[in-house]
């Protein structure tokens, strides 16, 4: 299995709880993914991307829960129906909109990088809209904690103030 | 660093050159994703999800290259600004419809599942739309080709006729 850490985020959130749930929660917070320098040259043309995903390792996991409970709560749900990071491969996955790719320096800044300071990095790959945009797919068993209004409880998360 | 894999897929593509290049280009296709019995219990509530997260190995990657030759032609890009298979990590990223989860069994019948049979399944998620779907996020150095009706060239693939 070739599986590479290309790289690690450096970010504001140093603790679990601190980090939000998804990076809509902190659309306005800057981070920096920092490239290894033997795939630097693997970010040419990166940089035209408005957006792209970052695919890393869940490095603070506490391991594998076939059901976790949800942080909107309700009943546990089998682990792969969520996002949390307690899977049997700990792989996270976040959408992060590109500001500047520094190809020589191996830097990536990003908007809404919502992962805890030091996260590995394992890939990097362009958005495409045409292959991963469905805006009417629905949220599956979150709908009904949607609609009602309910939001991710969270334990006194830590917001830095944005930086640009 | 913990990554496992889950299951298998099971699908109709022998050949690389076979296999679509995104769900899109074979959306009615489908395909199943077998389950490991340690894993099948975390499939709960998988089923709500109109679409989910295929997060797979390119297991017929023949390795690392910084640049790779789109297959719309053009200069060789940075392998990280495209989704081709000769990434660092050689992890894959598709977002597949669900047509339904058996639980006990451990099948997920999927329809648009654009991967190689027998390739190794290393994590499910549910598609969220509020965190992964940016219609307006662009096609990057993509859109050009796309703008003058460019087509990814490919080498005779064999297409089935569509099965449900």
């Amino acid at each position: 299995m070739e599986i590479r850490t290309i790289g690690y985020a450096r970010t504001q959130w140093q603790r679990r709880q601190d980090a939000p749930h998804q990076p809509r929660a902190a659309p306005e917070v800057v981070g920096e993914i920092l490239i290894e320098p033997a795939y630097r040259e693997a970010l040419a043309d990166l940089e035209s991307f408005q957006r792209i995903w970052v695919i890393f390792l869940f490095h603070q996991s506490t391991g594998f829960a076939a059901r976790v409970k949800p942080p909107r709560g309700g009943p546990k749900r089998g682990v792969l129906a969520t996002r949390a990071p307690n899977r049997p491969s700990q792989i996270g996955l976040s959408c992060v909109e590109v500001n500047a790719v520094n190809i020589e320096a191996g830097i990536v800044r990003a908007a809404g990088l919502d992962l805890l300071d030091g996260t590995p990095i394992l890939d990097l790959k362009p958005y495409l809209p045409e292959a991963d945009s469905f805006p009417q797919a629905g949220h599956g068993w979150l709908d009904s904690f949607r609609d009602a209004g309910i939001e991710p409880r969270l334990k006194k998360p830590y917001r830095p103030p944005s930086s640009g």
